[in-house]
Order: C-alpha cells, then sequence, then structure tokens
C-alpha cells in the first residue's frame, strides 16, 4: 500500500474567522446601497476610500504595500528574499448597484489567510519555501472602464499600461485621471517572481447549491465572443418624417437585440447571450435615434459554435441593417478562448478541501475573472464558495458567513501547503 | 360685380430684409455644431446666451421686454393701451445636434416684422386696432425637460407654473433652477388680452417642396398618442446566469420598438410611431439590464385609429413582459387630440398670401408646435415655410433665404392687415 505524506493543515483561529467578519462587512459599508447591495465603480470615490481602508489594514498587520502604475496593491508578506511568491486575490470594484461579495470576499478572504499563515510562521519559526502576496486588481468589473480585467491584464501584459491608462468612462474621463484623483495612480509596482496564482471567489450561479457543496475548483471556463456593433441612421423628427424614409438607428439595435437571444434559445443550455450596454444618441423625445452602440456577447464552452454563431449574426446585423436603411459597423471585437486552469494546483485544492472535510466539485465559470487573465502566464487556482439562488450583480447577492468561513479555511490551508511543500511546478 | 375692400401690403424693406439675415446668422452661431446645426437645449448656457441677445435687439428696437415666471419672454410693441395684442412666436431652443431653422426662424422673422410694422405706423401716424407682441416660448421641444411644449402650455394654463417649473432632466436638474441659472426665471408675465396668436415655422416635411409652394396654411393636426413605457427585470450576471431565469428589461424594450413600427407598418400613410428615447438601468457591460423606460409615440389624423392602436399594444406590451418574465407599467398617458385652427384667421392668411404673389397651400401639421397651445384659447394661424427635403432635427436642415424672406414678408402683411383692419373675431 503505497503511504502518501500527508502534511498537517492549517486552520485558521476563531479570532482569524471573527476578524475576517469584522474586516469584510467594514468594507460592505463602502459604497453601501439602500437595497443591502454596492455600488463602487472603479477609480471612483468609493473605490478610492475602500482602497484607502484595506491598505491601512495591511500596514497594520505589517504587509508591505506597493501600487503598480494601473492601480494594482499588492501586499507582499517576505519569508525568503529569494523565492518566488504565491500570489492571491481578487477585485474590490463593483457593478452599480450590485452585490457585496463578487470580487471583495476573495481580496479579504486572500488578506486574513496570508495574515493568518505569516502569524503562524512566525510562531513556528520555519521559513516557508514561497512568500505571499495579496493583490486588489483595477477594474476588474469593467463597468466604468472597458474591457473589463484591466490590471491583470496590465500585469500579465495582455494589456500595455499605456492602453489601460487610456482607457475612458461615459464622461471621457480615463482610467489614469481616474487613479490619480483617487491617489492610487502608483509606480512602486513590486519586483516579484510570481509562482502562482490563487483566487477564491462567489459563484454566481446554481452548481455548488444543488450539490450541497462548498467549494468549487475551477477546472476550465467557457469561450466569450463580445462585439462592439453600431448602427448609425438619420436623425430626424419623428411626427412628419414619413415612415418609409426613416433611418431609425434604435429601431436597427432592437432587432440585434432580438436576434442576440433567438441566437442562444437555439442552442439550448450550449450558449448564453446578452446586450447589457446599449448607447443611443441622441436619445430625445420627438428625435428618430441616429446612433446605436450595443455590446453584444456570446458565450458558450464551444469556440466552433461561437465560430458558427459569429459568421451568421453578421449576416443578420447586415440585413437589419439593409431593411431599417442604416448603416452597420462592428468597432470591436475580441474572442476570449476557453482555457483549462493549472492541473496539478486544482488538484492539490481537491485534495485540501476534501481532507477538511468540505464538499467539493470540479466547476466551471462562464463569467471572466482576473484567475482568467493571470492563467496565461503563471499556474492558477480559481475556486468558488456558493452564491444563494445564483443571483450575481444584483444587491441580493448572497453568500452566508458559514460559506465565506469555509472558504476563509481552504485558502488558509490551501496556500499554507503551496508554501510548505511546493509542488516541483510551483 | 362685387368689389371687395382690399387694403394695402406692408411689404418690408431691403434693410428689413438685410436685418433679419444678418440678426438670424447671429443667432445660429450661439451653440452651432460642427456639422452646420444647432445644440442649444432648453435653459442651457447657450438658451440663456441667445436669450441676452434677443433681448438686446428687442431692446434696441424699443420692444418692452416681460419675462414671465416660466422664462417666455415677450417683447411688446404697444400702438393703442386700451387694445389687446396680436401676439407672433416660436421657440429659441433645439433638440440636441439639430438645425438652425426649427423654432428660431419664427422668433427672428416674427422680431422684424413687428418691428418693420412698428416703423411703418410710426411714419405713417396711424394708430393700429391691435397692439404686437413678439414671443419667445420655453422649452418647445421637450429634449432636456418633459414634456414639451411647456412654455405656451403654462401661458394657456394647460399646465400650471409650478408643474412647469418643477420638469427635470436627466441631471435631475430642475426647470425652475435651470432658468434661474441663466437669469430668465422672471416675474413680470405681461397684463394683456391676446387677440391672435400667429406663427411661422419650418414645414419639416415635403408638401411645399413638392407642391412648388412659398406658404402653407396649417388647417389641421394629427393626433398624437404618448405613452412612458416601463419594464423592470432583475440586475443579474450576463455571463453565469442560464438563460431561462433572466428577467431582461432591455429585451423586453427591444420586443416592444420591434411592435410600435410594426402597428406603423400595418396603417400605412395613416400612421406614424415611434420610441425616440429609451432610457436603461444599469447599462453595464455583464450585466442583465434590470429598467428600461421607452417613449412611445403613435401619430394619426384618426382618433379612432389611435384608440384601437392603444388596446392593442396594451396587450402587445403584456405579452412581452410575460414572455420576458418582466413586469410592465404605463407610467404617463398622454393624447393630442386633432384640432383645426381659426378658420377666419387661416382664410385670411391664404388670401394675404395670393395677393403677394407667393404660391399657397393648406397645410397639415403632424409635429406640435406651440401653436396648438395657443390655439385652444386663442384665434390661432400656423404658417410653413419649406424644408429641404423635409429633413429636421437634423444639422442639415435647411429653409433657403429666399423661402425665409417669403415667410418675412407674408407675416408683415399679414400682421399689419390684422392690426389695421382685424375682423369682428380678432
Amino acid at each position: 500500500m503505497l503511504m502518501l505524506y500527508t502534511p498537517e493543515l492549517l486552520i485558521p483561529s476563531d479570532d482569524d474567522f471573527a476578524e475576517f467578519s469584522r474586516f469584510f462587512a467594514e468594507t460592505s459599508t463602502i459604497g453601501a446601497t439602500q437595497g443591502g447591495g454596492l455600488h463602487r465603480l472603479a477609480a471612483s470615490p468609493e473605490d478610492g476610500r475602500v482602497r484607502d481602508m484595506f491598505c491601512a489594514w495591511l500596514n497594520a498587520q505589517d504587509f508591505i504595500v506597493h501600487v503598480d502604475q494601473v492601480g494594482n496593491i499588492f501586499g507582499l508578506v517576505t519569508f525568503d528574499q529569494n523565492a518566488p511568491y504565491v500570489l492571491c486575490g481578487s477585485h474590490l470594484d463593483s457593478q452599480p448597484n450590485a452585490g457585496r461579495f463578487d470580487g471583495v470576499y476573495g481580496v479579504i478572504a486572500g488578506a486574513c489567510a496570508i495574515a493568518s499563515i505569516a502569524r503562524h510562521v512566525k510562531q513556528s519559526g520555519t521559513i516557508p519555501r514561497r512568500n505571499l502576496c495579496v493583490v486588489n486588481w483595477t477594474n476588474e468589473e469593467g463597468a466604468r472602464f472597458q474591457p473589463s480585467l484591466t490590471g491583470s491584464s496590465a500585469f500579465t501584459g495582455a494589456m500595455s499600461i499605456e492602453q489601460a491608462l487610456a482607457c475612458t468612462d461615459e464622461n471621457h474621463i480615463s482610467l489614469g485621471t481616474a487613479l490619480k484623483s483617487i491617489g492610487y495612480r502608483g509606480s512602486s509596482a513590486p519586483d516579484i517572481r510570481v509562482a502562482a496564482y490563487v483566487e477564491m471567489h462567489v459563484e454566481q450561479g446554481t452548481a455548488l447549491e444543488k450539490g450541497k457543496c462548498s467549494i468549487g475548483v475551477v477546472r476550465k471556463t467557457w469561450a466569450a465572443l463580445k462585439w462592439r456593433v453600431r448602427f448609425d441612421g438619420e436623425q430626424n423628427h419623428t411626427g412628419p418624417t414619413p415612415m418609409a424614409s426613416r433611418k431609425d438607428a434604435l429601431l436597427a439595435a432592437a432587432h440585434a437585440i432580438v436576434a442576440v437571444r433567438a441566437e442562444a434559445d437555439k442552442h439550448g443550455l450550449a450558449m448564453h447571450s446578452s446586450v447589457g450596454r446599449l448607447q443611443i444618441y441622441p436619445n430625445s423625445p420627438n428625435v428618430v435615434p441616429s446612433r446605436a452602440t450595443l455590446l453584444v456577447e456570446f458565450r458558450s464552452e464551444s469556440t466552433a459554435l461561437l465560430a458558427d454563431v459569429a459568421t451568421r449574426f453578421q449576416k443578420t446585423i447586415e440585413t437589419i441593417a439593409r431593411t431599417t436603411g442604416t448603416l452597420v459597423s462592428i468597432e470591436d471585437k475580441s474572442l476570449r478562448d476557453p482555457v483549462q486552469l493549472h492541473r496539478a494546483l486544482s488538484d492539490l485544492a481537491y485534495t485540501v478541501s476534501e481532507r477538511l472535510d468540505l464538499a467539493v466539485e470540479n466547476s466551471v465559470t462562464v463569467a471572466g475573472h482576473d484567475a482568467i487573465s493571470m492563467n496565461r502566464l503563471y499556474p492558477t487556482c480559481l475556486l468558488f464558495v456558493p452564491s444563494k439562488n445564483g443571483l450575481s450583480h444584483n444587491e441580493g447577492e448572497c453568500t452566508s458567513e458559514q460559506d465565506m468561513h469555509n472558504g476563509l479555511r481552504m485558502l488558509t490551508a490551501l496556500l499554507h501547503q503551496i508554501c510548505e511543500h511546493p509542488a516541483e511546478s510551483l
């Protein structure tokens, strides 16, 4: 019989759980909405205040804080100057009028787990073979500035610093200017080697809840095809202008929105689609709209299916343009390929969860996460805790305290394992 | 043979035409767009500046200027303290990125015609039996504040002063506050009796151009049914949320927009329909929209047809709500009945036009105008001059200088006739 070496798992103390709950609740007060949610757009004054609170906490716990050029915050705990770092984090920004858990949970749980490990290491006198670092990534949501995943994409080089800082919001304010105004356009990116990245996130789906599981180990992601489509018509009076001579960009957009949904309906559970944003000009009573710009997305596990959809949808919008007398242009196209997350690290997470007696299952993510950015370059593990009814980007988003504590237990044990007993690959 | 008494018609001098062209061009510089149009929303700083320019001109020409509580500007020329006034005007505000002629032409032509008549009267030593007054009505367009026709509706009492001042724009700024900030929340409504109202406007249609006519005498209006419809769905993540459980308010709105157009298509030339404005919340990438509010309008000469449409469209949006899992509510409903304009005054205008050798025809207006408000209480005449290609609410809106001069000739002769030889009814 093969005997596996199974080192002891580090469990947070009662004080650790209490401090996590207190700290998490404290962050929820900044940008709190009346409906119990969060409205904390990237680089807004609220984002600035929660960053201040986060940095103050890190300093009080003896983390060394760095802020890079795109506002990513790194809190370093260094055991061995020559060792690489295991990063753990998520994001403190939110969608408009959204939930308190999305992103925030992963940052606060990561910070508390690392603080707990640091105290344990100090007491035990051992020197772990990996250092630790908690991260808050800038503008994960992409609500105020597009595209999303800005901070983590700039970190991996998928997007240049200049490109990231030049993203503008609806009022033409750039991310660079907005970060400067809240004091987070930094210049002290930490000079570190990255061994691995771990992110804990709320599931934003119902699989864990239905399967009565505490932890999901994300093994793969869906692909996402995102298009910015623009229809140009002609501004005219909605009264006297004969119907036959109207070139109504909003009517064209309406047909496109209906078509986007119909495409998903054709493919059952294999595809999700949406138009989350539609901008209209001049959007004035009594004026036929002359311009409508839609953010269209199709998501599926199958890139072949997405390629089919792309070809068909291109024809659909051309037909819509022809029948509405408008011009159509595709201003931007992006395809996020489906990815596999790091197998050995995910296997380790699965085992740690089992050993902690936390019911675990393998998960798939349809949503994008900073972990998907990091997975391009580094061994990455993405973990889920349950979301009540799968509700997300909604004030009613909820993960129970018990589930959050289970996630903290999981994260503490896993990060500690990686630091103390890193696999060769990490 | 019956001999009709045909008094001499007053014709503007070359100087009058030149001054009109200069003054009109001067107003076009305020809020001018790069594309040769006008962006001068009601009670904006640009509206404030053109009002200042207008009042300075009136004062220089010895008009007595009054500004009432909703910012309507009255320029009075009084011949006989005991006589009632013939009002003539339109509006200086514009739609976003719109044309230079809509409304502005009527105000400037009215002011120049009255100034010309006043000079003539002074020279001739006669005392006309009616006084004259040029008017600039506040927020005719309804682009920034809804509903439209605010100033003229407050003047006739169709809307209370309080209601008018309380209208808010998208940034929750009230009309009262906005008027105050540009110095046009007045208090000196003129204490006058109104004998009649005359408005000259660009046609915003192609009938005059096609019929090679210089003047249209508007005999009647179409009815307009306007609804503000709101769909409420549920904010959620556009990624993981299963399609079947989405409650997408924007998808519901898209179906409604398509249905609004289909309704008009069913009725050929007898109906116009549109959705000019759609507001979406949160309108953020990656979020299923939870709220969509549409301004829907159906216009027709037939109120019976509009009543049918209303019944059918109510059912349509209820079906849309059911199939998209959203809730629908009609936040506002208004029906502007079709009206006949004052017959004797319109007949007089028709005759004057013929006597001036200006090709004239009877017109119908589909668009709303301040004249429609005034027609509720006072003998009202609405006149059109041609619009090139019927284009309106568009930077390319155009009426030739020749056509504008013809309109000024018409207005001067008509107002002079009414003052010197008013019918018993005026």
